[in-house]
Formats: structure tokens, sequence, C-alpha cells
């Protein structure tokens, strides 16, 4: 085995496509994979359940769940007592929609590197892309490159003038048809994968933000969507 | 009440001294203060009752304890099976003591971030010290000012142009026995903080690195330290 195939990397993985793509893609290059994922509270428990699906099914070494608490002090139609609006509906005072989680990747991101810092990896993947965007602040390239000057200066190895942890965004730039074709070329199982912010039964309600983004993105790339949908 | 008495901030209280000084300092600001605890497995359970006591006597109007799993993944003595070492033992391969948490502050401004932007809160106080320094990279200058340039890109606010989250680190610049000066007189008690890293029914080592750098400190600033030592 040589060097490339023994390097280490944490991919924050949701459950969703992009994650799940994420993970095809440090896999395809030879990392050995630790797979990241939390349970901060979100009304779509299937995500989890799909992200141990895919850890397993795609050969990370190991995965991990952690409990957070940002439910804590809600702010999100994620995680409070308000429902999941339909898509396009419900923004915030700053054009932002109600499913922004405060913090979230922020929050998921710093765990990542801890946790690659006591693994002796030097990369974290995530799955933020900017192009069919969902409006996040912390889904776009410049949030990225600021992560990547803080964690230059954050961990142990690279605050002592070693290799920093560096944190990709693969998919930054891809459209998400193009998601969609680099993962069914590197085998990713789309329909294991769960993009709905609030499922009934197993079945994706094809109305929130991340539905109307999925199902227009299997048209774009000219494939069937396998995930189960409550009107078909 | 004007606007300065209405303006939140959240503060990082980690029950010890330093944490119980920057709660002082922005409350002598001002601020309606937000207290941000976590327990994160640490082996001294004792400071999360310290910093609940330090926010209920000193007026945070509230306080959050937030369970998060740093400990799943191991990585420091503070967590782990490793015995806490004694002061300037036990390094790690980068000269950083093996006391370091991987990206505890680091997961600690993220949560408080995520607060702040659920508050409406402009403000988180850390109370980070370069001086008397315990070597850890997460507690220097340029750290906290790449986490200012991520926090301008990571909220909803900010990122619209608005006003960002600021991350001050008030302490960063003062020594230890200028801590405690500014802390005793804003009314700090400091006999109710806890600062030793593994604390033996109630009483502090005296040994590890925490310890003495506390006792440094009151030495330095001429007052005893009211904190009760298993060795006096």
């Amino acid at each position: 085995m040589g060097a490339q195939a023994r390097e280490k990397v944490v991919v924050l993985l949701s459950g969703g496509m992009d994650s799940a793509t994420a993970l095809a893609m440090a896999r395809n290059e030879g990392f050995e994979c630790y797979a990241l994922s939390f349970d901060y509270g979100q009304k779509c428990r299937e995500e989890l359940h799909a992200a141990a699906f895919l850890a397993s099914s795609m050969g990370a070494v190991r995965h991990f769940v952690i409990p957070i608490g940002l439910d804590r002090y809600g702010g999100s139609a994620l995680t409070d007592e308000r429902p999941v609006p339909r898509s396009g509906e419900a923004r915030t005072e700053f054009g932002i929609p109600e499913t922004y989680v405060p913090a979230r990747n922020t929050v998921f991101i710093a765990f990542a590197l801890g946790w690659a810092e006591t693994l002796g990896a030097h990369t974290v993947f995530i799955g933020a892309n900017s192009v069919d965007y969902s409006g996040y602040p912390d889904c776009r390239p410049e949030y990225i490159a600021a992560w990547n000057q803080l964690a230059r200066l954050a961990t142990a190895e690279g605050a002592s003038g070693g290799r920093p942890v560096e944190i990709r965004a693969p998919l930054m730039h891809l459209s998400k048809a193009q998601i969609i074709r680099t993962g069914r070329a590197l085998g990713v199982d789309y329909g294991m994968t769960v993009s709905c912010y609030a499922p009934q039964d197993g079945l994706a309600c094809g109305k929130c933000d991340s539905c109307v983004l999925r199902i227009k993105a299997f048209a774009e790339a000219g494939f069937p969507d396998p995930a189960p949908y409550v009107e078909a």
C-alpha cells in the first residue's frame, strides 16, 4: 500500500446526496475515510440512518454520530417548533431560508478539525456547494477559504509550522446535475440518500427547498430519482 | 434603558478564573450576558458547577451547558484514559501539553457564534490569553483574528453585508496577575472558580499546568488564592 492509500480524511456525512458524493470522491482519491455525522436535533431522523448506511456501504473505516445540542438554542425551522416551509417560502430578514441552522457548518467543521487532528489526518471533506444554491452563507467558497486560514492556526501541528489540516469542498463549483453524474460514475446509490427536510413515513415531501433542488437536479442530469416521494 | 444596556453578548464560561473575569468585563461594559459552557467529557466535573454558580451570581440572564461528544474521539489527557500530567511533563510531538484538547476552542466558538446569531447578539467573549501562556495554539491573537474573518462570512447577517458577530478576547494581552486585579476590581469571587484539571474531593491538585499558572498568578498579583488545595 502506497503513502497515498494511507492518507486519512474526515468526511462530513449528512446522509444527503452531496455528502454521499463527497465521500465517494474521497474514496476515489485513495483516502482512508472517517465519516462524521451529527445528531443536532434535526426533525429528519432518516438522514442519520442514511448516513450510517452510506458510511458502511462506501467503505468508511469508522463512522461517528456525535450528539450536539444545536437545538438547545433553536433558531431554525429544521430544529424548532416551526413547520419546515415549502420551497421559496418563509425567508428570514436577511433573505436566507428559515431552514438555515445558525453556524451549523461552522460547528460541523470545527468537530471535523478536532477529529482530523486526533487521527493525524490532514484533510476534511465537506459537500458544500455554491451552485443551485440554498442561499446559506456557510456554503460559499469564501467561507471555506476563511476556514482554511483558521485551520492553519488552530491545530497543534499547523501552528508549529507543520502541515495544516485542509478543508476541501470538492463539490463547490459543480452543478447538482454534475454532482449526480460524478457520483453515479463512482457508484453512489442515491436511492439510499435522504434529502428531504421533513420526510413522512419514509417518503420525501417533494415540496421543501431540499426536495425541489433534488428533483431539479435529477431532471437536469437525465436520470430517474430513486428516492420515494409522497406525491409521485 | 439605553441601547448600550440592551446589547447582548455570549460569554464562553469554563468555570475557571479567565472566563469568570471575561464575564465580569462583559457585565461591566453593560452587556446583557448569555453564558455558555460545555460538557465535553472533561474529567474535571467541578468546573461545570463553578460555571453555573458564576453565571448565576454574576447576573447572566441565561446559562446553557451544551453536551458535546468531544471525548468520543479522544486525543487529550483531559478526556481520555491518560492521567492528567504534572506541569511541564508530557508534551506532545509538537511541543504542546498533553492537556491540549484538539479543536476545543474552535468548537466552543462555533457554538457561541450560532447562539449569538440566534439571539441577535453581535459579540462573543472568550477568556483566551496569550501571556503566561499554556502553549495551546487556539489561545493566540492570530487565531482570534482568523476567527473574526470567518465570523464575518459565516452568519446570515454578516454575509448579507450587515453587522457581523465579533469574537473578542479581552484578556488576550493581560498577564495572569493583571487578570486577577481586573477581576477583583469587578467583584469576581475567585474562590468559586475552578482551575485544576483534576481536582480530588473538591481540592485542587496544585501540580497540573493550570494549578501552577494560577498559583503563580496570585503570587504575582499579591493576593491570597482562595482556592482549596490538596497540599497547602
